[in-house]
């Protein structure tokens, strides 16, 4: 399970830690893999600050050096990040850029996980070698209706094709998860995960909420 | 003096605090204002350890919200920055979105400088109502050529325009400032201030450089 | 008067001749200036089919070349067009680039109408040489709600802008302009003319609206 | 053979005629595929002058309706052009528009050819079911050294990537096309024509060079 904490304000400064400690804690107690990926301000904060795996929420083509306002790979690695999310439907990337920031990116030794919006798309991305696809129709996001219930088919065929193709590749379940029974759902679609924000970011008690959607995934 | 750190491997992590105290302990020493501006990923670490003005290098025009991999101005005051730089050449912005971003950066109580290329177009970002504008001809980034040695015209006529049109705006030297000698040639030629990058944050001695580069500032 | 053909169906491939015959014939019967700007796939057809002045709907900030896609200002001279829109909030620019725009195009002599959501930008726009900018606010294009009736205030305070400190630059008036009074009401606005698209592009008589939104226009 | 005109000035306004007619000739004479594919301003122009296939250079992500200076791709199709050349290096596309662009040409029946710079992420590309991908190393584009003699191993891993997994999508090979020779090469290579653009453009005798150029595909 990601949390992406996105440009949230609930998820600025530093309430962007007290997200993370409450997904810390339930990735603790329940035994599972749970990582979160806060704003690039917080990134290094939070790094420093708990011991599950942190994402950035994205980075930019170019490598370090005089580019001004740019967030290059290997200095997202640096601000003690272990992972990566690249190409979500709120920041798209250019065919020609996703596939060299994958490439860095595992250079660097970061995990990968490339967003797409729908099956076909997934495939593509999943052709350039990310750790994972998360698959997350835009129409989904953000509206509490997850895609793991209300489109189930997009996920299924994400599955299959990715699997058929490059079965190194796992496949994660994006958009609209607001509920354990979603992450449930998710998993028995045959996806290996999930990738959420605003139903924990927003949630008025981040611990009790983080420990329902991550319930589904424990003992797996 | 802005100095700006890029996305330079010399200021990414803790390498960020190390000049930013070198800055601090100049600024203190000479009595001049100097402000530093990390990557967005040292943004808050640098903003909680120095008491000298911290400047993001740029932001995004959305608002705080479900903005994946954005950096929104709001955010970028509540990690602890006074100012920001708009519209470097490493990071162009649309028109509409520079106007946006300085009405709103104005509105949280950062400072704004507006970089731009030449000077008609350093008039224009002047009508957006700035506090700044940074001239930098692009052609002289990063080439140790100073601006205000190789093309004091282009810095004459951009404080001429600015003054005439929108004179509570001020206008500072960007581009290729390497020595003292650049800076005191901008100060000369009628700018306020000057922004720089790889003269400070490459040298090997920072506290020794960026002392050399504000002398020209004490005393004015 | 210049009519924005935009990317409509209804103004693609020879469709586009008629709307601007239509126009041809009521610039003629009237005595008034108007101008069309067709997509650029229709440019060349209608610059040789009529005699009105014909606009570019936008250009590419490249020079020609190697340049896949792109439109160069030199191209759009050489396709038969007499003036140019830049920065149309459907097509917004980066300011450096527009800056380089305007100053290529006027290079070649095309006329260039800059567009801008609000009074500041629009004096930012004006800042930069074209001939005149068009205030658009984008909450009202396409909506029928004409800016002239609906935000009066944004006109008059452009106007009085751009007057004060460029006098030499026109201001026209943008965004949801659909009848013979709201054109009526730009002028008195002080405005120079209007900018519109839907009203005129997608009426069943062509002719007969471009009539009656010029008649305003015709004795001033 | 598909011959891009880019926004070369040499195929600016009616030059484009004088080429796309050289390129019919040899088509002809040689029974040899020959597509040419000029720039938005003339592809009109020269869909009703010539009988050789025609495509576009690019087309933006947008459907038909209120998109100012945009180019759909329902609109190229009604211009006259019976293909589409998609994420040219210098045209650079996000993967999600890519895959959205190349479902929408293939509805209205328009032939696509999707560029990659390299083996894997044209991989990625024949991925989302265009005609067919053309590798194009951007290092390689104009320098006049074929991709298919200082480059071959490129061809090869595309040629072997996208036949085992997508054996529909044909394989061009692009970038540094210059002789008849670079394009006996690239044939012999595995690949089924060639994307090619100065070598023809700014050739002085362009019948003499596009025969030149199309004579080892006559035969095949």
């Amino acid at each position: 399970m990601i949390i992406n904490f996105k440009a949230y304000g609930e998820a600025a400064g530093r309430r962007a830690l007290d997200i993370a400690k409450a997904a810390e804690r339930v990735a603790r107690e329940l035994g599972v893999n749970i990582a979160v990926a806060p704003g690039h301000l917080e990134l290094a904060l939070v790094a420093q600050s708990v011991e599950i795996p942190v994402y950035a929420q994205g980075a930019d083509a170019e490598s370090p050096g005089a580019r001004t306002a740019h967030v290059a790979v290997d200095n997202v690695k640096e601000a003690g990040a272990s992972g990566l999310i690249l190409n979500h439907s709120e920041a798209p990337l250019r065919l020609n850029d996703l596939a060299g920031l994958i490439a860095r990116a595992r250079g660097v030794g970061l995990d990968v996980v490339a967003c797409a919006p729908d099956p076909r798309t997934s495939l593509a991305a999943a052709a350039l070698g990310p750790h994972a696809v998360a698959v997350e129709p835009p129409e989904l996001i953000g509206t509490g209706r997850a895609v793991s219930r209300y489109k189930p088919e997009a996920i299924v065929e994400t599955v299959e094709l990715v699997r058929r193709h490059f079965p190194e590749v796992a496949v994660i379940t994006g958009a609209g998860i607001e509920s354990g029974e979603d992450v449930d759902a998710a998993l028995r679609l045959g996806t290996k995960g999930v990738l959420l924000a605003s139903a924990a970011v927003k949630a008025k008690d981040h611990y009790a909420k983080i420990l329902e959607l991550a319930k589904p995934l424990a003992g797996r």
